[in-house]
């Protein structure tokens, strides 16, 4: 074993499945995106196969053409709340945006979720991409890329404070003397800064695992900056080994100069498992799921994330050679030099790179039978590319399920998953200490012996 | 029978119950505020009463003192999600502001608990008085009364844009052409008021009941109004049956002058009732819960909700000849008044207008048999006074089991309450109709018989 340990594991769920065709297949309840039951089955799954955590993407406006595939979206902290019902153990990561949130409305709601679910709730952070959801929110244009991620961190900033506002031992439920909490272990914020001011105290205390986990997905030089500095788990996409290895040696750098210990920051790269029997029945779902996909609604995307006229985009040539650079991207940055580098490095004509991002939008895809998606997780993991995966089903449920009964076992089998819960909250599932109190670590007493 | 039909019955849940001192009793358990498992225990009694919807209070702040009372409050919608699946049928009604969330946010956070329960969500809107709750939304200042209201309005206009923006057949799900939702069935809000800018459609489609119910309860000349325009049930306070008819004919009147049927706002007061299986046993309660208030915190909050320095009020002294005036409060307006008149009208020392509020803060607190309790309810339903009550136990979950097992049976029996769901929606409940979409009502298709 080149590396010991085990995987962490997550659950991306999206509707029907991460494959943008997976709702026209015949197992497809195209009205799933809408049904609660749906997720509490997806939720028994991940759980049944002892994964980690689920996680939910999100933005504020319609994704995608709603012709394309199924576009409801359910708020992600309401739906997890939902989840954590049905579930006992695995963790449940929201994402929700720091440009069109208030910090103590949406500190308050993870905390909310944190509590509820006895300390399984985790933050994926982002500042959300897009005109579209400028426009939702009082908005003309974007807010720039740059700016989007200085409010994001004050917004964190602002939120550690809130989660840290009681001290541990805040309540005293003193029913003889008539005192229920103490007001002298109340922390209030009284945060004054660039784009925030919040005075008062959170009115929840903290939870079993102390605050939500802090999740990340940008892979920009801002998005890494920031993940080095915030981040406990990192969701990232590549399409190679090599790619996966820098961006892993890089965050992990980057967070120990952030006086961090690298290993309290988990990366999982997204894939995309085409489970079969055998390889030959994988690509042959692969090839099915490629044929279900309209590429007209696909171009319209493409263009957009490439900052170009759908126009100048023809389905059987190549990429024009001249795209604009990255840095001229308000939007997903790193998403568009993956794929430009894609279709580049392997001459692909838009058609064909279509197929390949219909699956996972840039998410690695790979085919083949469990134990060759077995292999592929552990050669990732052991040649320093990841600390485990977030495994973004091509059709749900079946895929997931796939995953769940037959790689989960072979993970275990070779000592490289759990085979049991061992912890109750999130952060004891990513192998994170329940952080110290901000407010208190560092009082004279904290730092006596 | 003066007045034919059924009430309708909320049961509004706080902790361990609404009287402040009801956490101090040997039954309850101090940390409830805080554990979901309480909350579902509390839906499930209300369930089995066959209670029209569950209510939950909220601010964005620490309410009260933390000395007092339990002080922790979950967010509601996630709150509320976590009871749904701990439900089959009641209502589910959250308290949300106006003035600290975002039209798209909220909207759609209402939109993901109403289709998440089948239809049972209702939102509670509120303006939120109070300085500390400005101060944790980067403001310095309350923004005036007045302000709060137009802005609420607003508010609910685009949320009721965003909610009818997918018509109902807007998802074709047609696997065949490969074409899930129908763009020319959507319809984006492009709203551009005085507060907010909203151009694109809600990310979710309609609710089994169309849209959540819209519930009020501000009953200030601003709040009326608002109520009147906007609301379909309306929780109220009052102390004497002519202030709750003259309340009653004047909402119903109003809401006619909007052109609305007065039928569909229902106007449900607040009571605490304090149930004993004899009439001095439940004195005996009433009492013990007095004896345990600490008058020390209520003289604070007294002081700030009547707008004077807490020096100026003396516990055993009547309240001030002069006081400042309902215009001069911005705050909780009608709840002032309320308070003002009970203490001059029955002529109340501070202390004891401390204790007559403990249990309900201005709302209706009734002391009896279940028998009487329900003579209280018929009498003021059949005097014009009451479409239905908010059940506000002072004790939880003990007195909403004494209501729901006591009280119900004998409402039952006379008729006045169901004795079986016999809808799935909160709209059905509450005998209101699904309504038509506001972007497709008025096509000229829908005119056609």
């Amino acid at each position: 074993m080149t590396r010991p340990g085990q995987l962490h594991l997550n659950a991306f769920l999206m509707s029907v499945g991460h494959h943008e065709a997976a709702w026209r297949l015949p197992e497809s309840d195209p009205y799933a995106d809408l049904n609660v039951e749906h997720f509490k089955n997806l939720a028994r799954i991940a759980e049944r196969g002892k994964l980690d955590s689920l996680f939910l993407a999100d933005v504020p406006v319609i994704f995608d053409q709603v012709g394309r595939r199924p576009s409801g979206i359910l708020e992600p902290t309401v739906l997890l709340t939902a989840l954590a019902g049905a579930t006992q153990h695995i963790g449940l990561i929201a994402t929700a945006s720091t440009t069109y949130n208030e910090p103590y409305n949406l500190a308050r709601r993870f905390a909310s979720l944190d509590i509820v679910s006895g300390g399984r709730a985790g933050w994926n952070i982002v500042t959300t991409a897009g005109l579209d959801s400028a426009r939702n929110f009082n908005l003309d244009a974007l807010p720039a890329h740059r700016d989007r991620y200085e409010r994001a961190a004050e917004f964190v900033d602002v939120s550690v404070k809130l989660w840290d506002s009681w001290d541990d031992d805040a309540i005293v439920a003193d029913k003889e003397a008539g005192v229920w909490g103490d007001q002298d272990r109340i922390y209030p914020p009284a945060h004054k800064g660039r784009y925030y001011s919040v005075a008062g105290a959170l009115n929840l205390p903290r939870s079993a695992q102390g605050r939500p986990v802090l999740v990340q997905a940008g892979s920009s030089e801002n998005g890494r900056n920031f993940a080095a500095k915030y981040a406990e788990a990192v969701f990232t996409a590549h399409q190679t080994l090599p790619d996966a290895q820098e961006f892993y040696d890089d965050l992990k750098r980057r967070a120990a100069e952030h006086g961090r210990d690298p290993d309290r920051v988990k990366i999982l790269p997204g894939i995309v498992p085409l489970i079969g029997a055998t390889e030959s029945e994988a690509r042959e779902l692969e090839a099915e799921l490629e044929r279900l996909i309209r590429p007209e609604y696909a171009l319209t995307q493409l263009a957009d994330l490439l900052g170009v006229d759908p126009g100048e985009l023809s389905l059987d040539a190549p990429l024009p050679a001249s795209l604009p650079e990255e840095e001229q991207i308000e939007g997903a940055k790193s998403r568009r030099t993956l794929i430009v580098n894609l279709g580049r490095r392997e001459n692909l004509t838009v058609r064909e790179l279509i197929g390949r991002l219909g699956g996972g939008r840039g998410h690695l895809t790979f085919a083949g039978t469990a134990v060759q998606v077995a292999d592929k997780l552990e050669h990732w993991f052991e040649s320093g590319a990841a600390d485990g995966f977030n495994i973004m089903a091509p059709v749900l449920p079946s895929g997931l399920a796939a995953f769940v009964d037959q790689v989960v076992p072979i993970l275990q089998e070779r000592g490289r998953f759990r085979t049991a819960y061992t912890g109750q909250t999130l952060r004891e599932h990513y192998g994170l200490p329940r952080p110290a109190n901000t407010n208190t670590a560092n009082r004279p007493t904290a730092l006596l012996p």
